[in-house]
């Protein structure tokens, strides 16, 4: 695995099909199952490690941002990483950004709510690393699944041609998705945390039972997360985010709460089955606790 | 000459390093000098040629925008343009775009205050077609300050691994810079429209007599347009288009003003010499009248 610092010698790397997999680091089986999927899918596997400035509505989020670069160099490697993109601050805004990448219409809902400023921060590092990279395809989680609308959209409508595939959500044994911020939920803060994958579970329990209807799903969601202080759950279309009556399109269920200092965010998707039934993508459980436990450093 | 549609066949055209010439078509010599130097600077030459609306701030300036795709087809195979990109609506805008490029700091004087929303929507197709074509180097006018100075940033800001090299404004025999609106003058607003590059000029002359104080070159300017009715003119930095005191550094003079149905723009770079003094690009003056004036179609 080469580590390399600048878009430059990111693209000297490039042989044959070339995917990207963004990430802001702190690794765990998100990240490592994005990867080995990109590692199937393409000739030369890349991973960037940045921790956007421009994406955090909130500096004390940024500040404690968890950071471990060796650890994550380490897990990088084993998964047969080829190229991992680290760049330092002055390689990605060499000046002050004067240039913004803004997606209306997706943004304004949702995460777009509770983040101001959250989205465009996104669509400016991302549209940096499909201009700057150049890669065939990129992968992105489900989880944060707004962002994954907004990503494919700006491909679209900015002309990058690349392809954007994404990766279901990875689990804790427990249900818990996994998110580098997950390190800072106490053992008391579990349960409560607990009630967000359990959630969208029983949403996707309901549908599984023939249910269609977007206000009982979304019932059964929050009845099934008695102690949880939604900041939304939101049944919408996977590809315009506009809220939906019933569960007749390819659909995802959204929810964020705060849980103790974190903020968590879980989403399930619904995919078309060929005869148009709505198929729940529950994700992808360990068998065991996240690498995101192993004592760090 | 290759004539394509798509930036998919417009990509495959490409052979060793690609020059980019975008043009909203209407070919005159301003166009025609700017892909004489693509061809010299590269080994394929490709010019994209869409009438952006997202950059028309007036629709009936968009309606009546001159085009006549045969004779740009002809004058560019003439000089030697290897692919010819004309894409149709649906090609760059498939679905209605959500997704606007937005350069803060460079966009809120001049022609931004004069044209709302123009230099989002250049900014957004310039992003698409750098994005999409992927040229190593692409070629834009100078007589277009404010856009050149804006599409400089944001190929910084974006990541985006291509050269913007600025051409020389082409003018007529007489003075005025090339412009495919030009064709809406008549006889009788010629004599006025002179004046806007004679106020330049004026300028430079007062530069090359020694003059460095802002304040008697903007003067100078305007007391040599005694008929034009200006919407702004200023001496402003080259890169960061701020207003400057003295020409201490690369800057350039630009005016705008309404001449019968047209809107005219024009600059004068200063770039500096070896020694530090402000050097007048007056441009490139024609023998004889553009092609712009020969028959159409």
């Amino acid at each position: 695995m080469k580590v390399v610092t600048t878009f430059r010698e990111a693209r000297e790397e490039a042989r044959g099909r070339v995917v990207l997999v963004p990430t802001m680091g702190y690794f765990h089986e998100g990240h490592l199952r994005l990867m080995e999927k990109g590692r199937e899918l393409g000739d030369t596997l890349m991973v960037s490690l940045f921790v956007n400035p421009l994406q955090f509505d909130d500096p004390a989020d940024l500040a404690r941002y968890p950071r471990d670069p060796d650890r994550d160099a380490g897990l990088a490697a084993e998964v047969g990483v080829d190229v991992l993109f680290v760049p330092p601050l002055e390689e990605m805004y060499p000046t002050e950004p004067f240039t913004r990448v803004v997606v209306s219409g997706l943004t304004e809902t949702m995460e777009g709510v509770h983040r101001p400023g959250h989205f465009d921060g996104v669509a400016t590092v991302v549209t940096k690393l499909l201009a700057g990279l150049r890669p065939h395809l990129a992968v992105f989680g489900r989880k944060d699944a707004q962002q994954l609308a907004v990503v494919k959209r700006l491909v679209v409508d900015l002309s990058i041609p690349v392809e954007i595939v994404g990766h279901p959500v990875v689990r804790e044994p427990d249900g818990l998705a996994l998110s580098s911020r997950n390190v800072f939920l106490g053992p008391d803060h579990r349960p409560t945390a607990l009630e967000l994958s359990r959630a969208l579970m029983a949403a996707a329990d309901l549908v599984e039972h023939g249910e269609r209807r977007a206000a009982p799903i979304v019932a059964a969601a929050r009845g099934a997360a008695p102690h949880l202080q939604f900041e939304y759950v939101e049944l919408v279309d996977q590809d315009g985010l506009t809220r939906i009556e019933r569960l007749d399109r390819p659909a995802f269920l959204a929810a964020a709460a705060r849980v103790g200092p974190v903020r968590l965010i879980d989403a399930l998707f619904f995919d078309l089955s060929p005869e148009g039934e709505p198929v729940p993508d529950r994700g992808v459980f360990l068998e065991a606790p996240s690498v995101l436990y192993r004592e760090a450093g």
